[in-house]
């Protein structure tokens, strides 16, 4: 079934045109004035076609735990997210879902899920999640967080012998799990892939990386991972290495151009041009790095360096929410403040091309996704100008990035099918979604995290907090 | 006609408590479990009640143009702002409709509107944005700005004269504009107060201050201001006082616990205990802050002195939006970057309070409003808890100021009437509004701003940037 989008707004280098939008199978394959009309005829008056955008980093378990997390850094928030996880693989389905619905409703097509693993259903975690994809439409990049080092260095541990968890996996054993993820769900085509994605330097051993890395290359699977999200972290790299996170990363051969980067905060200035000549991506996550009080990852230095930057919510409960187009507009202002020569400040133009074409770039996918091209993919959005948070009529990019637009989602294609109508997911009940997250969760009305508690006074000496 | 709203949430000190709450004419008239049910019963089940939040800065007429000036600093932004400002009353009008709508949809049932006025037709500005909110039925301070020194004191003069604009009046006539504009208008117990207002030290003479102290002595108005919210203006201060702005206004007496002051970018250490003496309060604006690049206020330096902070969203085409609870969530994550000590950081029941009692005491009327308090004004808002950006269910606060929630309000009530029900706004027709707005406007596709144009090497040489 194909669909022709009529006399709908899109936009030029410069300005905006008029045209006709034809869709065919799973691509574009018209954009021009007055096309003939063939298969589903949609009036695209008073709307605005783009491209999707890519949510390009979440965790989708962490729906669960949004809101209930105080205002902490990582180290001891991830203690309390830990406290809290999710444990059933129907739970991962539900927030998998809620997940792709939010995407959705504010502009994305696509999503990176740095998924969160059940100790011990690992399996049936990865095989819930794509479920959920599968079922609501979305174009998802399924990344199993693996790590194969104790919990513990996530701090620096000063000569120390953490013990490794019980529940975490032998490098080998988190190596096969990935392989029979890809034999049994990576089809790229069907809209489903999945990468390669270790936690990050802090959590995973050489060998990790090692075998990631081969294993990419065998399937020609895309790999992610979390770049020095915070101060510890980058202080941990150094007593880890000796050098910095992004040597070791260059060294071990894992960057490259299907290679992206969550968060990228703590990086120095000899970093930069690192990531520009291996062509990795930098994903920005500027409401969790302000929530977490990560840092303001220097986003227009790697712009200026070259450095490829797409968007990113993180999860739930460091955001706490996965609305695209928040994270967008802040992710594209927040910048503004580091640099008083505002012609480095990112546009709403250039904010719309990171979070789209910027995200595909990200997965290696940028000639068949990412821009409003005649034989790329048709994952598009098609935005009701009409809503009061659009109006008055000034410029619509404008509008759509600087401003607060709720409910703008008309229409979202992914792969050529329909996932949204009318402003409404054609796939999956979102009433019953909604029912089933009510259903299964209660309000906090109080709660303690052990686990925070007995890393706390370690933490603030670390960070040479008064305690 | 009253209200009773049963079995709703509420919170207490450390936790939630489910109660019925009742109202009477303007005031709350009793909390407790399980009243007997008068007047109008409002099922109060899954839904959480607070005091009604405070915009304490905005500028309604900028609607017209948000979405439409590029990112660039506010002096140069002031400048296309000016080139296309609306020119008649009924813009006037239609932009405080939709202000007061998307504030009140946000969680806001009071707003500061430091209303822009249109040369020549500076009354009937102020009679048309008090139509409005009159008709709307929202909580209205409305805050002419007036200045009577040239726009060209927006920059350092450097020994030059620059010449008034013919369109400013003088400082007399504007003195004798804002005594009119109270005895027309200021009747507080009927939710229109008249606020002194004078744009800012970099523009306003100290006869106006003076002036304006003189009229807020004799009528008790409340008294707002910018103070120094760029660099720039900083530097204008200090060619133009020889010391801070801060010590200039505590000078001239126009601080104390009835001033609100937005912005307070750039102050110095010194100035901050004066702000805390004196009882002044800071309305933080943080999307604006980000969007012009002014910079990060140092709004936890301020909550650790003493001084009382309350959010504004600023005007919407520095924002680009009038939605409270994003300028909440930004605005309590956004210092977490400033301060490695999360101890400090703002959690969101300081939030809450600091966007309802925080916003009342700057407006000097914390003994009316602000919180839910029997004998206090029945300002209320009742969130709706099952909205999916709300679930699943954790901690009601936490999601509502840390998610993105959209189309959450329930109810709102001012003044003790219900000018939202059901979700809807009950005064005005928001598809009238829309229609107005859609038929006053049009797609801006290109635009050149002659005045930025006029002082934009200027600027780039004041702040030290290649030409």
């Amino acid at each position: 079934m194909g669909y022709t989008i009529q006399s709908v707004l899109i936009p030029t280098e410069q300005s905006y045109a008029t045209v006709d939008v034809q869709l065919e199978d799973d691509r574009i394959v018209a954009i021009a004035p007055q096309l003939e009309a063939r298969g589903v005829v949609i009036d695209g008056r008073n709307k605005l076609l783009l491209p999707g955008f890519v949510n390009a980093h979440t965790h989708s378990s962490e729906m669960w735990q949004r809101g209930v997390i105080p205002p902490v850094p990582l180290e001891l928030w991830l203690a309390e997210l830990y406290d809290f996880t999710p444990l059933e693989p129907e739970q991962i389905y539900l927030s998998a879902l809620g997940t792709a619905v939010e995407t959705l409703l504010s502009g994305g097509t696509s999503v990176v899920d740095h998924i969160v693993l059940i100790p011990g259903q690992e399996a049936e975690t990865i095989a819930a999640a794509v479920r959920a994809y599968r079922e609501v439409g979305i174009r998802a990049f399924v990344a199993p967080l693996i790590q194969d080092e104790p919990f513990a260095y996530g701090l620096p541990i000063n000569g120390s012998s953490p013990a490794m968890e019980a529940q975490v996996l032998s490098t080998e054993a988190t190596l096969d799990l990935i392989r029979d993820a890809v034999n049994q769900f990576h089809n790229p085509d069907a809209g489903i892939s999945i990468l390669v994605a270790p936690t990050g330097t802090h959590l995973c051993s050489d060998a990790l990386f090692e075998g990631c890395i081969e294993l990419s290359e065998q399937y020609q699977l895309r790999r992610h991972a979390h770049l020095l999200e915070t101060k510890v972290q980058q202080l941990r790299a150094q007593e880890k290495y000796g050098y910095s996170a992004v040597t070791h990363l260059k060294y071990l051969g894992y960057l490259g151009p299907s290679t992206s980067l969550a968060h990228c905060v703590w990086l120095d200035e000899a970093d930069i041009p690192i990531l520009a000549e291996t062509g990795s991506t930098v994903v920005h996550n500027p409401l969790s790095n302000l929530r977490l009080g990560s840092g303001l990852a220097p986003i227009l230095k790697y712009r200026q360096a070259g450095v490829n930057v797409a968007f990113g919510c993180d999860g739930s409960a460091s955001n706490d929410s996965q609305d695209l187009l928040e994270a967008i507009k802040i992710g594209s202002m927040l910048h503004n403040v580091t640099d008083f020569d505002y012609r480095h400040w990112i546009s709403p133009r250039a904010a719309v091309e990171m979070a789209s074409l910027g995200g595909a770039t990200g997965l290696n996918l940028a000639d068949q996704l990412g821009s409003l091209t005649v034989g790329k993919k048709a994952d598009l959005v098609l935005y009701d100008l009409t809503h009061l948070s659009l109006l008055p009529r000034t410029d619509p990019i404008g509008l759509l990035v600087l401003g607060r637009p709720t409910q703008v989602v008309y229409y979202a294609w992914v792969n050529g099918k329909a996932v949204i109508a009318d402003g409404a997911v054609t796939t999956v009940n979102v009433a019953d979604l909604k029912q089933e997250l009510w259903n299964r969760s209660q309000w906090f009305i109080e709660h303690q995290s052990p686990l925070r508690a007995a890393i706390e006074a370690r933490y603030r000496s670390i960070m040479d907090l008064p305690l």
